[in-house]
């Protein structure tokens, strides 16, 4: 059996030590021969700093895995068994200028949804699906294993657009099946069956089957009575609208705060903005001390600190992911993937965030039950959103662009809503190149 | 042939004398013999002037009909032929705080959508359903044609929960005819076939037929050039965003501003707020001046005053969907009506705003050419907001309410809304029972 | 108001005498100033009997209409307002050969369905999709009207596969209609209204609107009660199985007896193959008589003994829908034309043939209701059927007609329908290239 | 832990002895306390027999399982954990009248599907809601395994009408999946996963994934070089039309030849039925050549000759099912169960034959890609077909009987259906009651 090839774009990220503990961890099921860390000229600092943790944390395991840190990602991808890809187009200054230019126009600026998520998809798919194409040439059989965000829609993208298989990932269903796992008191995860279904940072827990019963009115209750246990650290405690959880019947994701008390959120975001500054701010000084640590050529374990960070689990289900399909495991996974009918009322060709069995071939989805209609409404609104965003992405069109933001229920429509697209363009000028070819 | 019998619930409006205006126009085919005015205790000296003014139309004419003012609506009902419906529930008094309490949330106040929308409803459907009910007794064969708004809600709601055979109105899709017939440069509107679909307030032009071609996209480039001349009098020129016509393909009803242009009607609607007065204030003040000249007894037409309100042609659209009906002309008209798979993506059961033949036994819509899937998601999604509203206007369900509001994309969700309801329902105690019940 | 020139495709068949008259008869408002009849040299002989037919009824009515027949289909194409399509390709010698040879593999042999239909399709539709593409150069605004059968799936070709305007016309609905009328006992048409929906030769009447009531069950209890007089006079008189009207709640047209009645006919069939003749057989014999008649030079007239021959009131229809349109009539008239939604569950872009309003910019269809589900998936399945008939008709891959077949529930599958086909793509080498191209 | 009772209605069946080799060979991780046997008066020998051989097999095995022979249901069903549904209203008989009646007039008689799977549901399905409703009462928690034909409807019949847990189970994908796994050379069936999807008797394999591949195509090309050899003992080898397989891109189960190959299939029926007698007749004597065996004390093992019926694999799948529920084992076995979903174009609340993970909840279907457009129609059909059966084989309607008939792709319209309606409900009139209180 000869040794997997690993790839990481964005190798000099933060996250990469969890990647690389969850590895070491797997080591027995998961063999690695080597681990490639990719990253852009702007981040060869970071990524040196990385490798050296990398290899000082394989060494201290006693394992022998090559560590090799480059800046030529066809050299990387070549051959490659899994490819894992967290890079972020434009680095966290994209991000914070995501949330000022937003901010100013009196709109939540985040960076998956409303107008940050548009600006970060229209930034980031082009690239993505250039490391797709390259993938197709270079490592054909190899998975693509996104959590590049907005990773929905990327996921989407890869998926209609290139012939590479790609799953995406996101940590918020594992923070929720942890707190699941919490409240039932199980000890092991796999003790009850959650299943998610939805969109990326719009998902919604529809069953919790542990010991024969569907246990969600119960973990709804409990919900109910206090704040929310099944949100990840970087989101502060909160409680949801008393008429939600029991409108609902069902258990929404953290993010879908933001569409359910969108007045609160952005009240919170104009304070932070304020005050201790954006989320984009808050991580750029956290980045920074995490950097300091990394550097640190005592350090050989990924230091607690970083679970301060939001993506926390996302490295480790990685790992996960590329254990359950290398090993056939027929675990349930929480993934992005293609519809093809799991969600009744969204198209066929969409990427979908749902429960799935991962097996060697890849996830196949357990069936979702149909959404209540008020549910779907949004949901297929959401799909439209990303639908339009990606084609705005690719073409530049924006007409396009225009008719996805006015969608999006984050968004208020207007003159403002005109002006900041045409400052978010502006400002993103170099990096995205497709709006201004069709200007010019 | 008989004479026919009809009864305008809310006889004391202001536009009665427009209604009566158009059953003259029409006598010669119309054979109306008895024209029965009803309103409650408060609208008493309201009714009373516009009695005398039908009274004096009548005359002047020189024809025979009998008008009876009346308290007594089952009195009225007996034996009615047709019934127009144009009353509102808790007068102009309601719909102004509507409007005062959604501003003070931040949130568009206007009689038809958003916050107002709900209240409005939620006042309307119960006394709505009484009226039908009643129907359903003493003029099992009557046509009931709403013009109550919120006329798409109180259609469907009237549609789903009695037998009543009713068709909606609204004066938009007139306005819009018209418009196009001037820049068509049209003498006679049935030149051309102009249809239009989706809820009511909520429509679009999907084509403009004349003379074998569709000009669909002329009076497109015509409107994209200025000032949208398909605009009804109340509300002041405006141009749309320049994406939108370009991007969608067909024309929006003015109403669609509403979602199109949210920030900048809400900017409006607060300067009017803190300066003239809501539109619910502007429109108190001119109906003061309306009967002031109505009591004149040397008046005996319509006023030329009557066209500065916003219901202009509602009263004739009314006459020309009897006349249509009772000599079974099949002339396209653009009404609330059983979708019956007219709009695909929407319940067989709802309420449409569709062009339709207008026939003997009601009106047959046409077929609508399945809409573009942005658009269709957001008649979906208001579709269900109405359906909910509807749901919670008869339950008192306040977590319907909920469901409902937070669908709505004029609405921000959030703790502010949260309050918002609760003071809509405690402001309208008597006028919403079904929320109180449930408390108690 | 310049002169129509109206093409007949097939003008040499025996039908072309009933065009003529319904021509002359609206002369006053439909001003035909040419009038070409194109054949093949097959029909050399009865191309100039009908032109010296036509000339004499002109003369006798008094009017100038050009009369010319040539075999040189461009040259009369060329700047064309109508075109009717009537050819028959292969003759009736095909038709009389998919009918024996149905009949010798057990299956029924009719020209529109079943295995008959399928040959008749695979060999009009290449023709058809010739003649359509050469309207797109030579008279790009004419309207095509299909009454070449099968004319449902002709139609769907056609608008499928090219650009051209075409309306498909059948008798069948207008013979229902009429037969209403009489059961009805109005003397004008235009007095009821019926709504038909299905598939050519797949319809049912939805509602009979007269007086303000719909008299649909009126006319299923006559029906039931007796034979059914809304058929064809080429098809004998019969009763519908006692469980048809009462367990649908619609009305059939006749031919629907091939789907509901199949055994019956097929021995009808087998007995009038071992007697009479097939019905191409005897049609062939009919036709000869009618030519006897057309050819006597003091023949000025329709005669009478067309009435005998299937179509009857086919050319009546095409004339009407002529008028309607040129003069934007705005009647109701049932035809074949693109379903975009009209019934619920086909596809957007098939054809359908439904009740629908004619106006110069060609047929605006009624609304149809959602069918009952068991009817819908016949529909469903026929469409099918019909789609994959002409894709085979278009590709000649024995695949799919395979596919097409089996789905047909006139068709029992097995062996024999395997060298029912071999023998049917055989024996019409000539006249179905694209299935022998592949084989090559 | 305390010991699981299982029930089984129609213990007296032949194939109960495989069933206890089940429980026997999994008595290591499934607890049996109690087997209790029911039938009816008219098996009382037949249950005997079966009691004394299942003891002896129990005692060989070293075992303790009670073993309690009983036709008082109820005392059965109370408190019981697992009941196995395998009776057959009517026995045997009723099987050869379906088959001989059918034969009569033409059409296929099977017990299963056309007009003999009709009679069977109509008899079948009122004992099966009685049974339902005692278990409401006596043992709510218990699942309910069917196997009683039709499995597929009466599963819907009970989903649909009562409110137990209820699995439905074929034998046909079983043995579907042994063949694929010689095929594939797998040792373990659970090396590979295949998909299943469709209705009862009407399942296509969509997905056969091994190593990362899917083998589907690799599969059908050996199909189609030769035999199918993935169909049960009690099919004769056959060879599928050669347009089938490489059109559909899916493989069809066995049954599926009776709408394949209709003709073939009919006059083999027709052969057998004059030469060795029915279906039904051989299996009769096959039964009593396999009681003869059983009645022999000296045997204490299931017999080998039992594998010559055609429902093997039947216990073996029971035995399987209540093991990976008890365990959660989160296994992939094919089952029947509510849509939900899981097929697009199928009814949410109808029963589906589809791969499921088996967990302590029950079953959770896959995801199931859409079918193509064609296979679509046909499973629409057959689903309209199966819900218009079970509605008339509880309220006795003939006109719902006659439209699910007409439905069928295996029947022939027309006079002889509605004479063999009519004799079918003639015959069986004692066990289809509801036909005769509607009459009556």
């Amino acid at each position: 059996m000869s040794k997997l090839k690993i790839v990481v774009i964005g190798g000099g990220s933060s996250y990469t030590p969890e990647l690389i503990e969850g590895l070491l961890k797997r080591h027995g099921e998961l063999p690695v021969g080597a681990l490639w860390l990719v990253d852009i000229e702007e981040g060869r600092e970071k990524l040196e700093i990385i490798m050296g943790l990398a290899r000082r944390m394989i060494a201290k395991a006693g394992l022998s895995i090559d560590v090799v840190a480059t800046l030529d990602r066809r050299a990387a991808l070549e051959g490659a068994d899994f490819v894992c890809s967290q890079f972020r187009a434009g680095c966290l200054e994209a991000r914070i200028s995501d949330e000022r230019i937003s901010l100013k126009y009196g709109l939540i600026g985040q960076e998956t949804n409303g107008l940050g998520g548009f600006a970060n998809a229209c930034r980031t798919i082009p690239i993505a699906l250039e490391i797709a194409h390259e993938m197709e040439q270079l490592c054909p059989d190899a998975w693509l294993l996104n959590f590049t965000n907005p990773s929905g829609m990327v996921t989407e993208a890869i998926l209609r657009h290139s012939g590479v298989k790609t799953v995406g990932l996101c940590n918020v269903p594992v923070i929720m099946q942890k707190g699941v796992a919490q409240l039932l008191e199980c000890e092991n995860e796999s003790d009850f069956i959650m299943q998610v279904a939805g969109l990326n940072h719009f998902i919604f827990a529809r069953q919790i089957l542990h010991r024969g019963k569907d246990r969600l009115n119960d973990v709804i209750a409990h919900i109910s009575a206090g704040r929310d246990p099944l949100v990840p650290r970087n989101i502060p405690p909160f409680s949801w609208p008393k008429h939600l959880l029991q409108g609902l019947g069902m258990i929404p994701c953290a993010y879908l705060r933001y569409y359910y008390m969108k007045g609160d959120i952005l009240k919170q975001e104009q304070a932070e903005a304020g005050g201790e500054g954006t989320r984009g701010e808050v991580v750029k000084q956290l980045e920074k001390e995490l950097f300091d640590l990394y550097r640190d050529p005592s350090l050989a374990v990924k230091p607690k600190a970083l679970e301060g960070r939001g993506g926390q689990y996302y490295s480790e289900a990685a790992c996960e992911l590329m254990n359950a399909i290398y090993n056939d495991k027929r675990t349930i996974m929480h993934v992005n993937t293609r519809n093809n009918g799991a969600i009744n009322g969204l198209p066929d060709d969409c990427a979908v965030e749902v429960s799935s069995l991962i097996t060697r071939s890849g996830p196949l989805p357990l069936n979702v039950a149909p959404f209540p209609e008020d549910t779907l409404r949004l949901l297929q609104l959401m799909k439209s959103f990303e639908q339009l965003t990606i084609e705005a992405a690719i073409t530049g069109d924006r007409h396009t662009a225009w008719r996805a933001l006015v969608l999006n229920p984050l968004i208020t429509s207007g003159e403002a809503l005109e002006q900041a697209l045409d400052e978010v363009i502006e400002h993103n000028r170099p990096l995205m190149p497709a709006f201004h070819r069709r200007r010019g």
